[in-house]
């Protein structure tokens, strides 16, 4: 889709409030376009107010601002993916990811309100956020049409780089926030942030390159430990310290507390791009990374071995499918669903201690669907005696023996005929 | 097996030198068994020479002792379960299980020569280290018989715990080490050291309570941050520091290293144990940790997304395989052999700060096989361009809207007929 | 558990009412034991009927008989492994391992109506089937206790054969079926037959050995296809040749046609048991194969690539935790309900030919959640051009040029430092 | 890459001989393009030989031809096909995958001792043989550019379809071989043949609308059964009926076999292509199909538990991979290698009955990794008995039951606290 397909229409575009939004827009208007911005509002740690970036985005030539209050959705996203452990490539929480469903969910419930079927969005051409906010709008909406300026030739003609973008502003009398350019670059919603690009997309600069901005590095936290207790009712956690709170503030809280004690502050990795490029990411998740490590101390308490096994698969298939911005096909309803049926066994109250950057257990209690000596004690009459035991090991070895004497162990050297 | 079956042969004992070892291989002189003791040198951290133990040995009524140096053997496991993540249930590195097949290796090799047939380990009825005993010896030799003396009942009825092992050692005049009972219970070796049982079997019982060996809490560890480099040359360490070292070496280097730093001091889990129970362990691994942290960043650099995906199922299963004695079956060589096609490539140079329990990133250079810009910059010609984007997204999108039009999204609301 | 612990109770006895089970509960009776025979109706295709059993039963000494209607039960089951296609080692369609959930179920329920807590069944000491019925009913009610004769000494020393039943029950005027000796074991419910044991154990027997009892092979089907139409909604089989009919129905009617045309007759394959071991099996599953081959066309048209990958692990999943009893537990839930997300999708009109053991696709229609040609002719509007096509190649091209360039593909010789 | 960006270079052409060769040709040539013709002997049933090719390419004005003779090459990858039972979503073996893979291996090996860099093909733009032409030859050689004239709008300008190209021939006296149109289109080589599109592109076309080429129908072939014996070694067929052979032999005297008897025509399936739509296919792939079974028979002896559940896996990974055309990786390398450790096994010779479409097991004998009775029968010595199985059950029952206790199983209605 090009500018020309947008002239006399009235296009949904999502909105950050920042030189890139103001910069589209007003360029945008110019060429005709309607443009009702929307901005969504994820809880980002130093986020404008939607007063503020309306006049913004009013005084950039938008025909229309709508501001998106999308929090608590996008905590609910940050749920399922605790509950599902769905850490992408074993490490990173998918914080952007689900940041992008969350926007898409708000914008096309506005859009199909207003009867828009246009959406843009300022995603540039190589990474993953086009593809997200693509996919998740055809498949929310079929009849959603999507035009992406930094994949537009008129445009890209037109701005080059950050500079031009500011001297037009300049130019056109659009009242930017004077950002100076940061050695990288940040995107940012209550689950946490990502940062990346820049300096960082060179392997011999180090991750501390970063300033976190939701909390510090391990050698700037305080020197005593915190502990904190989280209390999770059928896979939610209800109660922080004793104090209940529904979900979004749970994330706030966590933060905070995890964020001072330098924990999930500067996760680092190198990850595969949807694309297939290479990409560094220097990640900030103070509450994910709590509450998931939380949530991890309970699973291990209550899923048995093959509940384990299988749990472990649909964790990286739908950390794989939120990266890559398949949230709401059936493969990830399929996972969600029997993650789902896990998560109501997880009930319990778990305790850890926070310190400089590192997380430990303290004590679980009233875990409802416990298999840790649900027993009584091991010791105690009703578990298994040696005798059972041998019986076992007998099995065990029995086939273990076959094997070696079937020539497949080891060298696999033969020695037997069938 | 029973005793009885014992009297008058020769046998193997694989005896660790402790309490247990004392006790039962005075047990079996008596009963009329000739008893050579072979005692695998591990490289434990508080480890007696093999001439204590020998003298303790066949002061207890061993025929024979045979120390076997089996560092190497089981540095060499260790890296196989480096080079393939191999982390059991995403959190232990199985390092007891790495050494019970390392002394099996040495065990029944040295049975071999000496025309033993049956073995006799000190291992309990309910644990993990029963199991890997038995199946890994039937699978190096299917030949070999094992006696377990903690499931025969005439040994059990004797010997009920801890205190009637010391009073008949004392009567016997046998000289055991007087160490004090710990309030759980440890196994160590160069890998690493496992602590369970005993207090620790209390959720409630925070992970604390264990006197680390091998480093300290991150509160004790110093206040300065120490950086450390390791170059990799097809999937395996030389050097550290710019020192070649060989692989022992490394292991120990790097124990005291991120041991002083807390790294791998403490880890904490439930698991479910090869014969269902529910297990809690605190482990100490600091050079596994580190060795492990930093392969995995080089992997991170060098495996594509299809790679990723499959080598992080070959992770879990030789994580299974190997913590549920399974080491030498087919099933875990097929493994094997894809991890190595995959640590062929592994060649670079990492380099990380440790703090307090904390690893942090600080560069990787000279990664031969990188896909990192391996093209040069991504901004740089042969990169793709915003028109192919536009045509790959359009691909994607028509897909996401083909399954929204059939009626397979978010609430799978239907509407399309076919 | 021995038969003395038996003596002056009352247990609940799941009885087949043959030659096995006369003997057990005549010979349990004589011990003191009060034995309440369960029949499970499960619509064996030569089943006697319940009055019959039961005066067969009632002359063996037992103090009572129920007869439990459990075709439903066991086509639901059916129905749960079509919907997952839950073929054990590709191959086995589990009808025996559903047949036992559906006993035990029948039977838990029965016994937790009278209060008894002492289950007893017929299966030998080294199939699947002792597995099968301890694990469920331990899941269905963890108070029941389980007594097997075929592992209890005293029992296996009187009766070593089925000779010694048989002269034991002409010797007490039990009036057993004069059945002669076949040459291999069969089991049989509504879902299927198999057969295994005897000279199927060798692996040089061929399989048409077994004389078919739901249909026969091909050589001796007619010779002229017959066509069969099955309407699915929403995962359901609905109607058959436009006849509205029961699930049961369904499958006695499927079995009836499909066995005709030697569909699903003969199934081969050398499977590994629980226990370890390996067991030859030749299978008979007309309705099954034929139900599961409808199916298997419908989510060919609507499984997209990445539902299709996830389905095909729960598949594998499914298939071994019904195999092997763990059809309660929290993993077989996750994945069932994983399943039935799919299967809501799964409405449409499926039509095959069967022909002498082939069966092929007819047509398909008014298959709602489609996606072939969703979108209307591929060639029409809406598809994506050689353009989009021309971006999508050179991303992957560039992706594959990368790989190359950094040594990884082919011989992976390395070229690329990065 | 556009026509106009080969001007006066000379570029290889991956040239079938068939209308589109021909007129692609004589269309590049007329712009200017030196068309380097070559052409893969693949074992096409119907092939023309080189010679023909040749004149018919030189006519059409190809500046030099080459023959390729790929059929080892070919049969080398069916048989990793076979080995790795990589039979795309359950159904297709994937012969056009492997087709493209020995065409693009012949084509770059040539092109590099030529000094070419530019490669062309006629695949068109929606299909996914141009992904697994281009990313196949990206990996082998990433110098390599392509060019497709099915994505070149300069191209699809001059020819809309068929008709058009026969018009160009004719008018340039270009000898194409007249051949009707068919109903489908039809890929064809040693291992198979693959019909798609045209008539077959409705889900209301009967599967038996194709006329099958390597044999017939069920209801066509011969009313008598006939027997094959297959000799494997170390994963390879070695001997036919004692007849020892090389192995693109195998795969020829297979497909007269098999497709005599019917066994492999017809397979059909609706399949998610690499580029998400849903594609139609019916399958001929007698001698793969016979020699997959076979090999699969064998694999049920030597395969224990833990090893199939890894093979399953590598099976549907590779499936995907050489689909996609993703051979080269590192991912595929891994999983070959994996495989080629379970080949090295699979020693033994199976015998098989086929009659008009069915194949039956026969028997098998002399393999020497069996696990099936390896150790003599089980009813012999050796075996575990009824003692440990009760073990065993004992140690089961008690893990199942804590499942219960703790509200895990069935309804999951808790009862237990920990």
């Amino acid at each position: 889709m090009n500018v020309q397909d947008l002239k006399g229409k009235k296009i949904a575009f999502a909105a950050s409030g920042g030189l890139d939004s103001c910069t589209i827009t007003h360029w945008l208007a110019r060429q005709g376009v309607d443009v009702v911005c929307m901005t969504a509002d994820l809880g980002q740690p130093d986020e404008a107010s939607f007063e503020e970036i309306e006049t913004r985005m009013r005084a950039s030539g938008a025909a229309d601002f709508v501001g998106l209050p999308l929090q608590e959705t996008l905590a609910e996203i940050g749920l399922d993916v605790v509950q599902a452990q769905a850490c992408y490539e074993g490490r990173y929480w998918n914080t952007t990811g689900a940041g992008r469903q969350a926007i898409v969910q708000g914008v096309v419930a506005e859009m199909q309100k207003r009867g828009l079927t246009i959406m843009s969005h300022g995603a540039t051409g190589r990474g993953n956020d086009q593809v997200r906010f693509q996919i998740a709008a055809a498949m929310l909406d079929p009849a959603i049409e999507v035009y992406a300026p930094w994949r537009d030739p008129a445009f890209l003609q037109r701005f080059r780089g950050r500079q031009q973008m500011i001297d037009y502003c300049e130019q056109h009398g659009i009242p930017i926030k004077a950002t100076r350019g940061k050695p990288y670059s940040t995107d940012a919603n209550l689950l946490g942030l990502t940062h990346e690009g820049g300096l960082l997309e060179a392997l011999t600069t180090p991750a501390d390159l970063v300033v976190p901005a939701m909390g510090q590095w391990p050698e700037a936290a305080r020197d005593t430990a915190a502990a904190v207790t989280l209390r999770f009712e059928k896979g939610r956690p209800v109660a922080l310290d004793g104090e209940a709170l529904p979900l979004a503030d749970v994330f706030r809280r966590l933060n905070l507390l995890a964020g001072r004690h330098a924990v999930g502050i500067g996760l680092h990795m190198v990850e595969n791009r949807f694309v297939g490029v290479k990409s560094r990411g220097v990640y900030e998740a103070p509450g994910m990374e709590l509450l998931a490590t939380a949530y991890a101390l309970l699973t291990q308490i209550v899923l048995d071995r093959r509940a384990t096994e299988l749990f472990a698969t649909l964790s990286g298939y739908l950390a794989r499918q939120l990266y890559q911005g398949y949230w709401h096909d059936l493969g990830s309803r399929m996972a969600r669903t029997a993650v789902a049926e896990s998560a109501a066994l997880m009930t319990g109250t778990i305790t850890m201690s926070l310190y400089r950057g590192t997380v430990r257990f303290v004590s679980a209690s009233d875990v409802v669907h416990s298999l840790f000596n649900a027993d009584g004690s091991m010791e105690a009459e009703g578990s298994f005696d040696h005798d059972d035991a041998e019986g076992l090991l007998r099995i065990l070895t029995l086939n273990a023996r076959t094997l070696a004497r079937a020539g497949q162990t080891k060298g696999a050297k033969s020695s037997a005929v069938a």
